[in-house]
């Protein structure tokens, strides 16, 4: 016997924003383990902008959660009963799971978290698991910088964010971020290395952020989409790169979003920009998450974690991402 | 003495679609040759949708044109005197120019044009001076189709458009042009070879697109913007490549225009998007033209030139573009 689960389902559509009946949260029999079969007590979830995309009917880059499904997140947990042996009781596995405190698998899509030396395991899996990741992927494989150029980040004070400021300036880049209020800039600068920091809900954002990149913007990594995306598109070099890593601001939308007004400097620019989702780049976890380990080690790659306790509280924790009502990255510990 | 010239000049800013007053034809005296100085005869004068930009107050990729400055445009002319021994009294000379029938110049940012045996010198300059290398780069270079992909086209009737879908089918990839009448609709599959092609102003664009690309779009050759680009974003693949090389549904206007509204698209297919302007790759130029001019002259590689006769009918010429009252690539034969 396996005993007895917390779940979140998909319970109803949302209109826009998510709202408190989005998702219900039900008791669910866990059925005994057949051969092959583990069963994981989650110990984190991740709490991520895309789980959004998730609860559309987009077509996205993977299949759309149906009503009545359980909402899925990206989970760290302990395996607690095994009858596989890739996963043996006790070891770590993460992957893509039901936000659930205990959940049975066969394992398919799921892979051992490896334990990172003089690393917490909730700094571990809050940077190496999908921030980390996205913010090397994005900045260094896409956006490309080189050393003296100007990188702008927009959601600067985010998950993915923070991360991808700081990893600017280890490349010797100037590091710009867009957050959305006073208290985050001056975190950004006075605790991240940020060069400077813009507030997007104060004043001209376009103004704000020329006058912070004086040599114009070479590498744009997006999170957000809408005013931020056009004021930095308004701002590009030539030759600029534009990393798609996040359109959070048109994820709650129901109605069609227009894309950036000052699209036409792809072409007056002549810029390259590129969408991603990490999800594709597992492969190259070991490079990046060793790369990243490191200077977590070397105090040279901070963050800021913000842990939301207990599985009753995952909803609320997820609608943080939407208001900005969080301080780094969201994570929910299950028990 | 080097005598008068007729020559359209920068009159009025228009409000969107060029005007009757937008420019003006005056006659101007020529100065005599200073050392150096070549006197050039216009034969040909290339009408090019990125004419209009040059017309706005946009950041573009080359200072605007003032009002009261000569209009300017991509010209190929002979060399009537000279005392500039780079450009020998006699010979061809190509480059950007005063929208005039004659003028002096020193040769800077001029180039002689080279002699393309087996072919006419408008059907030399009306492909491969403009529109063919801006088709090779944009799809070889920026595109990538690999052979069995399929690629679309905006403005497909058009002097870029017509040239790309027959290098794709060269490239053995599925050409679909998107065009704004069935007669250009008809003309690019039953003379220009392309595979199916979609009248965008009739009926459901998304749809008729879909059906015309059972495999999805591999390659999106832009020129338009707009419902175009949209479409071709709504129905691109996983790892899709988008080539920004025209947007001429927003060069008229003087409002704020919406970039494509799925957009999101570049996450959740992963697409990778560039933008160009052909004038940074002359030294491509030999590569190219002499790529294009051996299909030319080998019969894969067809066009049509609409040729508008004389100086005066310039402005005339100019707007046909965004009318879509053109058939094929549009110049004006100066005397």
């Amino acid at each position: 016997m396996s005993g007895v689960a917390k779940r979140w389902f998909y319970n109803k559509r949302p209109k826009g924003d998510l709202e408190s009946d989005t998702l219900a949260l039900r008791e669910v029999a866990l059925a005994p383990l057949q051969p092959g079969e583990i069963l994981v007590r989650t110990i984190y979830l991740s709490m991520d902008a895309t789980n959004r995309i998730w609860l559309s009917e987009w077509d996205s880059y993977m299949p759309p959660i149906r009503i009545g499904d359980p909402m899925l997140g990206i989970m760290i947990g302990e395996v607690e009963e095994s009858r596989n042996p890739a996963f043996p009781a006790g070891s770590l596995v993460s992957g893509i799971a039901p936000w659930s405190d205990r959940f049975v698998t066969d394992g398919a899509g799921f892979f051992p978290f490896p334990r990172f030396e003089g690393l917490d395991l909730a700094d571990a899996f809050g940077v190496l698991m999908v921030a980390g990741p996205t913010a090397y992927h994005g900045l260094f494989e896409i956006g490309q910088p080189k050393p003296g150029e100007t990188v702008v980040i927009s959601a600067a004070a985010g998950a993915v964010g923070m991360l991808v400021g700081q990893l600017a300036k280890i490349q010797g880049c100037r590091a710009v971020g867009i957050a959305g209020s006073d208290e985050k800039c001056r975190w950004l600068t006075q605790e991240m290395g940020f060069d400077a920091a813009v507030n997007y809900r104060q004043g001209d954002l376009v103004e704000a952020l020329r006058a912070a990149t004086p040599n114009g913007i070479d590498v744009l990594f997006e999170n957000v989409g809408g005013t931020c995306l056009d004021a930095g598109l308004t701002l590009m070099n030539n030759g600029g790169r534009v990393v798609i890593c996040g359109l959070i601001a048109s994820y709650n939308s129901t109605e069609p979003v227009p894309g950036p007004y000052m699209f036409r400097n792809m072409i007056m620019k002549r810029l390259k920009m590129e969408g991603f989702v990490i999800l594709d780049h597992f492969d190259r976890y070991p490079e990046y998450q060793a790369k990243l380990a490191g200077w977590m080690r070397e105090g040279k790659l901070k963050h800021r974690l913000h842990v939301v306790e207990g599985i009753d509280n995952a909803l609320t924790a997820l609608k943080l991402l939407y208001t900005g009502g969080n301080d780094g990255k969201v994570m929910v510990r299950m028990s």
